[in-house]
């Protein structure tokens, strides 16, 4: 093995604001061997997650941030190319946090098989990934929607936000999506079947919901929070629940985070606003997983992934994440 | 009757940041002969709450405002002068939305009575009345706190706030108050048990925090909003449940309410923030009050009142809520 050259990009300094390609380096190492129980990977496809922004920070949070001159944390996918441990076997497909380069070493915590009989390799990155996950358990177990209820997602064209809306559909609710353009808004009503969209770049939020939800706002995805995040506030009905899941137009702010500044629309419509984290539902993602490949197979839940090409390029595809520039999951395909 | 002059506070005008004296106008009105089904109550004690700066402005929300020219509104407690209504009788003592004024009519579904007997009449202004059951239902029902854990409550010194305090050590949970200035902080430990309290004026609320909760924060109820919820944001442990009760600290704002910029640590922490309005829980409030004199007769549950003399005096003592100058339950004592 000694002779492949595994490209990697590492993190070379922490970004302020909007990170830039001086942030990584591009480097090269060759590939040591395989100690007892580890698998070699080589990277299929790498998942592009507005979380790996937090990552680069160096903050208290979920988990430790990615250390200078580490490889950058990232999901991918990948097949097994050689194998020291008896749980995987050379050209098994896997996925796991395998960082953005062209080989992995991991064991056999690190990875878990998938089978692209079922579902293309992308999609385990996306539907069936931990976007997918996300959007099921933070909508169905913290939203808690139910039928009739008027659910809102911000990021609707976002990997997260596309599979939050399509899952409201399934159960029967009225869904009005947040988007940035008249392309995302158009996609998420025509191709995903969103009751409505909102163009938060073209519409005043505020009253864009009075227009798409009458009846008020039963359940709030948001992925996105400061100003959009306050502009639902405006429109929660009684025991609305606002699920945080996350807040992209913060991640690159070089001051403080916006707070809600109409939360105490909470306290009036004694609604609740609470955070999720995908991995704590771990032991559920086979049922759902299960639940969603189903909804996939009837024609009911569509994965939409936009699929950039490089290793060499992603700073420059990662940005797209914040420029609004993807539609769907973001996945930066490094072979074939 | 027609000889009965009731002197009266009725607003003048929406007050621009700090109510002013100017806000109301103090004046007086024979009182009308009463009609069948009505009451005529004899005002002892008006309760001052910070709600009803809320009640003075234009604006959405779960009452409509005080309308220009109308009584102000606010809890009292009193006693039945005259009656045509069978369910009262005259020497019966009651309490209600009565309005800052000597005398008020009502109808029996304004009032309701009370039992001197068991405690003294501002007792059901306070523990017994609307600021007990706001701490009952708000602790129990939504910061659902178990026996050791970390209950941190703000306005500790508070009519609110000090009821919660102590409910929270009954349950057995480690208790750390906030409130402005040493003779408050004294009082919620030596007289109410409290485990700690927090100067907030004198000392850097996070790092105190850090020091009085180590093991962090499980419920955090919020009477006060602003930098103190943004302080207690970095502190929650996993699984944190904020109470959303009131934010005093931005009642009085000219500008936008200043919302918690710390928010995402819901996110980190899988923690939710509720807003809560005590008159969902009408329906208990029995049980409530049954509950809380047993512990107030066992010994376990103080209520402490300020009582300020004199109606006339009602813009200024009514302002010590929001000067910080008031311990305890606040009430204005406008007759024997």
């Amino acid at each position: 093995m000694k002779e492949i050259v595994n490209h990697q990009f590492r993190l070379a300094q922490r970004p302020v604001g909007m990170p830039k390609r001086e942030d990584w380096s591009y480097a090269e190492e060759p590939l040591r061997d395989l100690a007892d129980g580890e698998v070699l990977v080589k990277i299929l496809s790498i998942s592009l997650d507005p979380a790996m922004r937090g990552w680069m920070t160096d903050r208290k949070s979920y988990v430790p941030p990615v250390g200078i001159g580490e490889v950058m944390r990232a999901f991918a996918a990948g097949r097994v190319v050689e194998s020291k441990n008896p749980k995987f076997a050379t050209g098994d497909f896997v996925t796991g946090i395998l960082g953005v380069q062209e080989y992995a070493i991991a064991t056999d915590k690190a990875i878990h098989r998938v089978d692209t009989s079922l579902a293309p390799l992308p999609v385990y990155l996306s539907v069936l990934g931990m976007p997918g996950m996300t959007a099921y358990f933070g909508l169905l177990d913290v939203g808690r929607p139910t039928e009739g209820n008027t659910v809102v997602v911000s990021g609707a064209a976002g990997a997260v936000g596309s599979v939050v809306g399509q899952i409201a559909k399934i159960e029967g609710c009225r869904v009005v999506g947040i988007a940035g353009g008249p392309a995302k808004c158009e996609f998420v009503v025509n191709e995903l079947g969103f009751d409505a969209a909102i163009d938060y770049k073209a519409e005043d939020v505020v009253k864009a919901l009075r227009r798409d939800c009458p009846a008020g706002v039963d359940v709030y995805f948001d992925n996105v929070g400061g100003n959009i995040l306050d502009a639902v506030l405006t429109q929660i009905r009684l025991g609305a629940r606002i699920v945080i899941c996350g807040a992209i137009s913060q991640y690159n702010n070089t001051g403080p985070i916006k707070g809600p500044s109409n939360y105490l629309s909470l306290l009036v419509n004694r609604a609740s606003m609470t955070g999720m984290m995908v991995t704590d539902y771990a032991a559920r993602y086979g049922e759902a997983a299960r639940t969603m490949a189903g909804w996939m197979q009837a024609g009911k839940l569509k994965s939409h992934e936009q699929i950039e090409q490089g290793l060499e390029n992603f700073p420059e595809i990662f940005l797209k994440l914040f420029t609004g520039e993807n539609v769907g999951k973001l996945i930066l395909k490094v072979a074939d």
